[in-house]
């Protein structure tokens, strides 16, 4: 497995730099793809040879064809087959007969169109397996180049998009030329452009991979309908993060059910909780998007710009109301306007009318030209306090808006502190804008973009790229013990395992499992309690019941000898009444906790990330707030930690307005254990304590309840 | 006051129509505000005679100029003051003395610079009082009506916008040059547009419903930085939307308050609290937006389009992925997909390839063209479950974008359906949406904004604008005694009042007051105890003591005579031991309450909508969640029941999950006469009940506890 991955690293070097390339199955029919794809390469200038292959022509575009692709007489590195999914997988093995082993597969008509399509997809990666060879596709739109020693163009996208530093990927076609379009307008550079398809060889990881190491590539962006290995996913985000510190931006659609149903229709994919995702994808460092604006809007800031070192900002304005509403967007964004220096102010009392407004956001009025513009935003560079400057202009009358663009462009080179500017208006404001992106300045229409995109630049390059991830070995945990429990627990055919059970498993992983036994008479309860101490609980334990509180099986808070066996006598007449033929195999006494905070930690698996963890403040927190947050297992210590910040309910565990502060220590261990018991007991599906007992701090906490569902074995 | 109100609406009629416009102070220096306003109204084609005034000038622009404006020999309907502040109040006195009405003053230099500025913008009210004028100003950018009869741009704006039913008024000058040069590219025309700077004497009020009434005007936008009288701005929108249907979009800046600091140094405005902004704009139908794309995604919907029927849309797309995306963000903003009919299905079956997706969103595949996005739309609005159609578009090879959107825009006209788009890209779709936006066919960038206007559309046509608002008398309110107690509490110059006369004066506003009395000896306390029943609960009552419990001068739940006596001496040793030199008015007896939910019920005063109300669930739901919601009082039923709603605590309330439902209409009967009380009253700064005890469905509510803030007597 890791051959074939090394495989394909080596593979897509050449199918990102090939020196020849074979177009296998074009044709002379000017608006089909098969032709486009030709035309797309010869008018891209790529700097290499390019062979038509076609059974029917002699030549296509003035440049001699060839049949069949063996009858090509060099060599050739990258094959891109554009026949009909009918016979592609003949082209497939004549490549790979020609000692081909990079390819791009355009054609359609495989898994997105159901059975016999995914068997057609099935023969071809069996071909490549034989051959050692790699493909991108199939069903894809193909791939761009934008390196002028290479200059390749081998998609069906209109135009060659300039060169730049991010590099693109989706798994969406169509999409790819609404973003090509998009980012043309802008000046938006790529270093590589990959539609990928079904991905039926080459997947997003090893394009994510390839990118790490790509030195064009400094900020990755993907758009995914579908994420068919999580795990894998993840761990190719941290690798690239931590290896080469460059961000990934993602938009995984299919947020709502409605959506996912859609993509599912469309590519036949399927998607696991969205909630889950976003979760997973920040345990990743990977920067989820909704849309193209607000990708991009985020990814210029990243390529174009130095980060900030701090959420200090100067924000300079030639309006009133504009810099008010940027100052707003940047509060509520969670940036901070930086406080001028006495210096500061002082050069920029000299530099500007009496009537400005020296303090920040920086008015310099309404007929302000370039020089009062600049006065500032060189002021605000130089003040310690500013990690950051905002340009805000409105097209007045004597605004002079390009020379105002070109000595921002000017001003902003070689500059360590990032500067992004917003030209309100559209039209008047156009050249303008455009003068700025050609310079690679950051440009918004909305404040809210803008302030976004300095937050999430800063908080990548403080938290995110320089996060250390550890996973440190639990003590005190018995697997060996752990597997034999889950054997017989397992053995049964049962799914449901019911409390005792379930403790038993969980006090293995070292989890704090409550002071009790089970006794099978009134006496022997008695006895359980006098040796763990008052006041106790006492529950039914029962297979045949689920809910115990429901048959009344539950008595809290007895004190003594006889309200044990008071309770005893009720419990089971309550029980009769309620489930005449329950079988009940005897009572749980356990402790009774006081004064504790109740939470609520589970374990789920997802189709995608596999077992994830649930934490949740018990109580209507979790039942009708839905306050809960989640981790993908196994978590560190941090991640675990993070998944309590996240949640309202973290306030309370913290201890504010006269509360106590919670043992959160001890939850953060509870996580961590139950993640370790996920990671190596797949069969456990669902797993729930509910509720958990959280002390005060240092004290502990005790599990209150808990039980677990297996996979039925089959 | 009515009269000023009725003057000033006669007078804006001639501000928007003049037959003729003195430009007063005007010259011949290009470039400055005097010449271009001049040049404005030339170039726009007035349709009426303009006479330039200037002192020094004997023509201008081969116009025959006046040296002052009581020279012009014919009648002047408008006078525009571009003179500086210095002189601009003889020349408005001139204007007087010529029995000009209507009057802008352009010119700066008053408020905004303080001290000085404020009293010259008094002497210009003063001057227009005198003579029965009204005007627009000072300190602004002037006024357009792009009515052809009159076709006045009376303003230093670069260019006339075009014709449309959108009415804007702005009080920052410089962002309406962002704004007209924002709408020119997107083809927004605009009805009138109206710059009102200080609004020293015509005010947003009087413009407001100046537009309630113009026919040329179909919605109407503001930006505003400082609510000065939040009374009158509700009522003004509450009219308007009742008499006329029109829908406000405002962006009220100032959100945050730094944002309010920065506005305040920039128009010396004050602002009050943003969240009660907030409630008090919804509760007057107006749709507060934050930025100017927001308000104008918006306003082209209410604009362009009939309003939707429901809240089901159908999707056509010619790529799966904008299809997802769209909608994602449908579901997330709370539409619905419509389901096709069988009919429906089995005509797009027929009118699209295999490969498309005949259901809803509709996929017509890459490589549709025109006539197949034609077939899936008119299917589509024939759809009786469509309210309507969402067009997504990328630019494929091979499609006919100018086409499509042609006709998009051909089939939307005369339909009862409404119809918006969504071009994905820039450059290549470019010219499609300039066709589009020429035809009024909304078009938004992104699938949310298309969304979020579909869905305020929707609400604004079937909530808010057929919203009856009933303000009923409230029974059992006994003004007089209320007087009679205020007077007395009011009368020591105390501001703080505790709970004790806090409660009397409730009690005679028919709020639910505790059974309770007050207890001189412990002996009382138990007659008092044995009137009402027990279990009791006793408080102490100090005009030394703000926090009871802090002094455990509280006891809960006693049972017993034997209980209430203990309790007698335990409060007076505590209160004894915390507070030596407190002086004991008594102990306050009353009936304990149990099985309730607590919530805090307030009244606060904001500086410019006056008396709010305060609604909040007890504990840690207001202190740590800030789950709070307020109303503007005096309210309606509806009002009060809408802020219990829009707190997440509402859910409790309401009842779920095996928790009885609590008696609402208890909490809505206590809010309305709160509401009263502080509107009777101004001297009350802040009340707070808290808690107030409410029991179940039909069992009412009982006040724990309750204390007032007065204005202090001067």
């Amino acid at each position: 497995m890791e051959d074939l991955q090394q495989l394909r690293q080596k593979n897509l070097e050449t199918i990102f730099y090939p020196k020849s390339v074979a177009i296998v199955g074009t044709n002379k029919v000017k608006g089909t793809v098969p032709h486009d794809i030709l035309d797309s390469i010869l008018k891209a200038d790529f700097n290499g040879i390019v062979y038509p292959v076609s059974p029917r022509e002699k030549s296509i575009k003035g440049i001699k064809a060839y049949k069949y692709v063996v009858d090509v007489p060099d060599d050739i590195d990258l094959a891109i087959l554009v026949f009909p999914s009918s016979v592609c997988h003949m082209a497939l093995e004549q490549c790979g007969q020609k000692g081909i082993k990079s390819v791009i597969i355009i054609s359609a008509g495989y898994k997105e169109v159901g059975e016999a399509g995914l068997k057609r997809e099935q023969q071809l990666v069996a071909i490549a397996r034989k051959y050692d060879m790699s493909f991108i596709g199939p069903n894809c739109l193909g791939v761009i180049n934008t390196v002028p020693e290479t200059n390749l163009n081998a998609s069906f996208a209109r135009e060659m998009p300039e060169q730049g530093n991010i590099g693109f990927l989706s798994q969406s076609g169509a999409l790819c030329t609404a973003v090509l379009d998009y980012a043309s307008a802008k000046h938006i550079g790529f270093s590589k452009f990959i539609s990928f398809g079904n991905k039926a060889d080459i997947s997003e990881i090893d394009i994510l991979y390839y990118l790490m190491n790509d030195e064009e590539t400094k900020v990755i962006l993907m758009y995914l309908e579908e994420v068919s290995d999580g795990k894998a996913l993840m761990k190719a985000a941290r690798d690239v993060i931590e290896k080469s510190g460059k961000p990934i931006l993602i938009i995984k659609s299919g947020r709502t059910d409605e959506g996912a149903s859609a993509a599912a229709s469309h590519t036949g994919s399927l998607t696991g909780k969205d909630e889950i995702c976003d979760a997973a994808f920040e345990q990743a460092g990977i920067i989820r998007c909704n849309n193209i604006e607000e990708m991009f809007n985020k990814a210029i800031a990243f390529a174009y710009q130095p980060p900030p070192k701090s959420e200090k900002i100067a924000i300079i304005t030639n309006a009133g109301g504009p810099g008010v509403l940027t100052t707003d967007a940047a509060i509520s964004t969670g940036l901070k306007l930086a406080k001028f220096s006495e210096e500061t102010t002082s050069i920029l009392k000299k530099a500007l009318p009496a009537t400005a407004n020296i303090n920040n956001p920086v008015d310099v009025i309404g007929d302000a030209r370039s020089d009062r513009y600049l006065a500032a935003i060189n002021a605000a560079f130089d003040d310690a306090d500013v990690a950051g400057v905002f340009v805000i202009l409105t097209p007045q009358s004597m605004t002079d808006i390009d020379t105002i663009a070109a000595d921002v462009a000017r001003i902003a080179e070689g500059q360590s502190k990032p500067i992004y500017t917003s030209f309100m208006g559209q039209k008047d404001v156009a050249s303008g804008i455009d003068i700025l992106q050609t310079h690679k300045i950051p440009h918004y229409i909305l404040p809210e973009s803008m302030c976004t995109a300095f937050q999430v630049v800063y908080h990548f390059n403080q938290n995110v790229k320089t996060k250390v991830r550890h996973l440190s070995a639990l003590d005190n945990i018995q697997v060996e013990l752990a597997r034999k429990l889950m054997d017989k627990v397992h053995a049964n055919g049962r799914s449901y395992i019911p409390e005792v059970e379930t403790i038993e498993v969980l006090e293995t992983y070292g989890l704090p499992v409550p002071q009790g036994k089970l006794a099978s008479t009134a006496d022997e309860a008695v006895k359980i309690a006098e040796e763990i101490g008052y006041p106790v609980v006492l529950k039914v334990v029962s297979d045949d019941i689920i809910h115990k509180s429901e048959v009344k099986g539950v008595e809290l808070n007895l004190g003594s000898a006889k309200e044990v066996k008071d309770a005893w006598e009720r419990i089971h007449s309550n029980v009769k009444k309620a489930m005449p033929d329950a079988s009940i195999t005897g009572l749980y006494v356990i402790r009774m906790i006081k004064g504790s905070e109740e939470i609520i930690l589970g374990i789920k698996r997802d189709p995608s990330f596999g077992p994830v963890l649930m934490f949740g403040l018990g109580g209507i927190f979790v039942e009708i707030f839905k306050d809960v947050s989640f981790g993908v297992a196994p978590l560190s210590r941090d991640e675990a930690m993070h998944m309590l910040e996240q949640t309202r309910a973290f306030k309370i565990l913290k201890g504010t307005r006269g509360r106590n502060p919670r043992d959160m220590d001890s939850i953060v261990d509870a996580l961590l254990r139950l993640g370790q018991l996920a990671v190596d007991f797949p069969e456990i599906e669902e797993l729930d304590i509910n509720p958990l007992f959280v002390l005060d701090k240092g004290q502990g906490s005790v599990i209150g309840d808990a039980r677990m569902i297996l996979t039925k074995t089959v």
